[in-house]
């Protein structure tokens, strides 16, 4: 019989008598602090039941809280029981300001240091030694030592990405990488970010939904060589051979030992306390280490695509884009005949597409397949309650995305349903002129995303609208749908967009209760040398191939230049997936595409 | 007989030898730690003959060295002896790291705590430690000890401003900038930023050229009481009754005794450790005060004009666009008549008519009056040199503004001289549509200049252009032409646009050795009201009035839009200002604001 949230919150006040601790603090985060969690280090959605992306709970003797932000108040309070837990916004109430001030002097709190990065552990110490409370880690995690019926961990063999796909072998990157952190002093990195480990030694796994890495950590040394902390199971035949000279496979039990030893050596130890978890950090200094704040050096390299990954992530959206179109020629037909199916029919039905592709492995992300007012909400997911059934004279907004060996997809389009009123024209219209705008543009060296944010907003903001999401999101290779360091968005971004670097360019619009309108291509940024008074500009490489829905653009809004660089799009995707296609999804793609003249 | 440099030198040397100092360091900086310096305290132009705007003299016991920025590498090789100067970039080898490398350990450096703010004493200390070399604070500033002949500071009395220019009484400006910093827990705050004591006094002074402000500094007490720190010979008659209760005059010598009085009284002082001086912070902290670092609190009011500033900014603007037009039917007469003028006899001829006007109290900054390739320099002056002749065929840039009491102004234009090139027309054009972009853009509360920068630059970038200089800057009302803490340019800004403050809307394109381009008005921001979905959106309003020169716009390349903002505009100038012209001005005014056609 499950046990109840009561009776889990019983269990782990037990162990927190135990171990004499007068509150414990459970965040959403696991040790990997990435996006992604696996099932097994759900330990939130466990103890709380609430299963939203960001969020933390803190267990005190006789109360509990949780702390959420201002997307998750109203979601927060169907999921969790409201008799045994206080609810308070995360940004209005920090939780540990608050703990603060709930616990007497030498209260002691319990926390994991493995699921917290170093910054947070550094300014809750800050905070709770003002009020003279203890912070005191635990050997392992109350609710690890309270779930009954726990999940395993996947013990899914990884697979060697072949370079065909990577274009550079893993012993080269790292001892690139190995240069590079040398300049800054540093004997060792430690590398957290699970995407950073899968690109450096050109593995990927299947241990997270949708994210196809293997769980583990890596320490990479100055002259290349690396250890991975992992389960060694997991490891494919032939790794060595695949990997090169210098990799020692260590299994992740011996996590402690292996980063007390980087103390033993008295090394200088490079790793980024917002991305990497505490633990590591504090087992390495405590022995002896010194610690280097800095960037993960891999995320910049990583996110520079070399010409095999770019080649790879124009063939993948090739492919990608010809089941978008044989979705879209299907799903108007059905409507032609009157058939409106429900949001998950319709997402089955394309992932079914994207599925019969070469070299395809899973989604890149749950798809997000929405039928009117459900568009509204930026993230919906039609499996989290009774999918929506299509109806006429409606939009139909779908996110979705595809990993293949040689790349990532992520694309959204949103179509008329029957006959779009003019309102529902005129907006997608103000959002197609943004991402056109965005596009199209030129831009110097040294220009960050968020220099570029307010040109795919400036149509929406002249009529008073806008969206309350970024811009866009760095794309990984084969790799996390959401990577850094790039972005476009409202706040600055620190890292200027260089050639190789892959974004999505996504304006919105979304009116509550009543439709979401969202245009997603993915771009590369390119240099093509085309600057004057000796200034290098970059301008972006569409990757992403399947036409906008004529039906949805009102022409008098269109400029001459917009109106070419849409029919030079279209025409681009016609040409380049007519080869894929025949029969009705050529006729239809030769409709969607057709030219359209200036109003 | 003037002393020379090395006179110089050698007597500075003396005072250090007698103080035991190794080294010493003159910033450009003087007490008041602003952008104008009085002539008595160009300490750094006195020792060195170098005149630029940043940069700074360390003086060792056998050498010396000047650290300038990448603008006057040239410059400063032109003005400072070789052989008694070493040169460094300052921002490859910043002076304090580069000091301490010169030195052995136990070496003593002076500086006077002055002329530096707070954040550089504590950098320079950390780094200066790290060597075991000791900063030291000397009593007098060594180039006061060693300048023979140094003019006295100037003892014009002030102005009192009457409220129908400032449109709030100095006892309300206190009470309620008071009571803020009572909010962030202090008692008094330290205003060293001399507009912000001339805000918050409703006065104005003459003690720096183009910068109306009485020398000084003031400490805010949380009730509203201020303590100014000034010459009083310099505080005109009628003053208490002018300010209202609560403001003690003190003489600037008691500095010491006064900073002193915050500590031995246990307060808690705000201070801006980036704008205001450290002798100040130091000498509070010294004697018991708390320092608690904030932004100046009178800056964000200050820059939020009311409705009788903003009413008066409009005024001023009126009459100054008037006098820019009689300079230019003026000028367009004389290049009839194949008179063609030098750049100082057309920027005296410019201010003569600025001077007629009423309200007038002087240029706002120094006339940037720049024929053919000149205007390719951003900040030249015609008077550091033999000013050029207008050629025929070229275009002239000038920049110019003037000070009102009820108002600042700040415009520039640029103008055929005969018949302007295709390349003149063409980039006129790129950057009067990035002009336009901004001045009729909508952005939602909360949106900064950072992000608005991109739609100024967005015509240029697209042709591969682009120009190296921020795209707008704040502006006093009768007082300092730049003014923060908002700004539109490449770099984020953490303030964002809000309703009442003035920024400049300047793009340009500068190609060197030919020509330079720059459209510049001032325009506030308003908010009228007119956001969806409940959100609240900022416009700006424009109040320059004066024609941009239809000779070097190139229709083809203006789109609808643009046409009917740029026939709106001129429009609205000739309406506005054709009540106060006459005869040929009247003429010319008809004809340069004519209603232009869709190419």
């Amino acid at each position: 019989m499950p046990q109840t949230i009561a009776q889990k919150l019983t269990t782990i006040r037990a162990h927190m008598e135990e171990a004499n601790l007068d509150a414990f603090i459970i965040p959403r985060a696991d040790e990997y602090l990435g996006e992604h969690i696996p099932e097994h280090n759900q330990r939130l959605l466990w103890c709380s039941s609430f299963s939203g992306s960001a969020g933390t709970v803190i267990i005190l003797k006789d109360r509990a809280a949780i702390f959420v932000d201002g997307r998750y108040t109203i979601q927060v309070k169907q999921q969790v029981n409201t008799e045994l837990f206080e609810f308070y916004d995360l940004h209005e109430t920090p939780h540990i300001a608050w703990l603060s001030q709930q616990l007497p002097v030498q209260a002691n709190v319990g926390y994991d240091p493995k699921v917290h990065n170093l910054n947070w552990h550094n300014a809750s110490v800050n905070t709770l030694s003002k009020q003279h409370i203890n912070l005191l880690a635990v050997q392992e995690n109350l609710v690890d030592l309270s779930w009954s019926g726990r999940p395993l961990p996947t013990t899914n063999i990884g697979l060697l990405l072949d370079e065909q796909y990577t274009g550079q072998p893993s012993l080269e990157k790292r001892q690139q990488i190995g240069a590079d952190i040398a300049k800054k002093g540093a004997d060792a990195v430690i590398i957290n970010a699970l995407d950073s480990i899968a690109w450096l030694l050109n593995i990927r796994g299947k241990d997270i939904h949708c994210f196809c890495v293997i769980l583990g950590s890596a320490i990479l040394y100055k002259d290349g060589s690396l250890t991975f902390l992992t389960n060694p199971a997991k490891i494919p035949a032939g790794f060595h051979d695949h990997v090169g000279a210098g990799v020692d496979i260590i299994d992740e039990s011996q996590s402690t030992a292996t980063y007390q030893a980087l103390g033993e050596q008295k090394l200088q130890v490079l790793a980024d306390p917002e991305t990497c978890n505490a633990f590591f950090q504090l087992t390495a200094q405590q022995a002896g280490a010194t610690l280097i704040a800095g960037d993960d050096p891999v995320a910049l390299p990583k996110a520079c695509k070399n010409i095999t990954e770019l080649a790879g992530m124009r063939a993948a959206h090739i492919r990608d884009g010809a089941s978008e179109v044989r979705f879209l020629a299907w799903l108007a037909a059905e409507v032609a005949a009157e058939c409106l199916h429900d949001e998950i029919t319709l997402s089955n039905k394309l992932a079914s597409f994207r599925a019969s592709n070469e070299h395809f492995v899973e989604l890149s992300f749950d798809t997000i397949s929405a039928a009117g007012a459900n568009a509204a909400m930026c993230h919906y997911n039609p499996a989290n309650g009774v999918p929506a059934v299509l109806a006429m004279d409606s939009i139909y907004l779908f996110d979705s995305g595809g990993q293949y060996l040689d790349g990532t997809t992520d694309i959204t389009r949103t179509v008329a349903i029957g006959t779009p009123s003019a309102e529902h024209k005129k907006m997608f219209t103000l959002v197609l002129k943004g991402h056109i705008s965005l596009a199209q543009m030129k831009f110097p060296m040294g220009t960050n995303g968020g220099q570029l944010d307010s040109l795919a907003r400036q149509f929406l903001w002249q009529e008073g609208y806008d969206y309350e999401h970024g811009t866009g999101h760095g794309v990984g290779s084969f790799l996390n749908v959401h990577e850094g360091p790039q972005r476009i968005g409202k706040k600055n971004s620190a890292v200027p967009l260089m050639p190789g670097m892959i974004v999505s360019n996504e304006p919105g619009y979304y009116k509550q209760d009543e439709y979401g309108i969202r245009c997603e291509n993915l771009v590369s940024v390119v240099n093509k040398d085309n600057g004057h008074d000796g200034k290098t500009f970059y301008e972006f490489e569409t990757l992403t191939l399947v036409p906008f829905d004529l039906h949805l653009i009102d022409q008098k809004l269109l400029n001459p230049n917009e109106v070419n660089w849409l029919n030079n799009y279209h025409q681009q995707v016609f040409n380049t997936l007519s080869p894929l296609l025949a029969d009705s999804d050529l006729q239809w793609l030769s409709q969607a595409t057709r030219v359209i003249k200036l109003n």
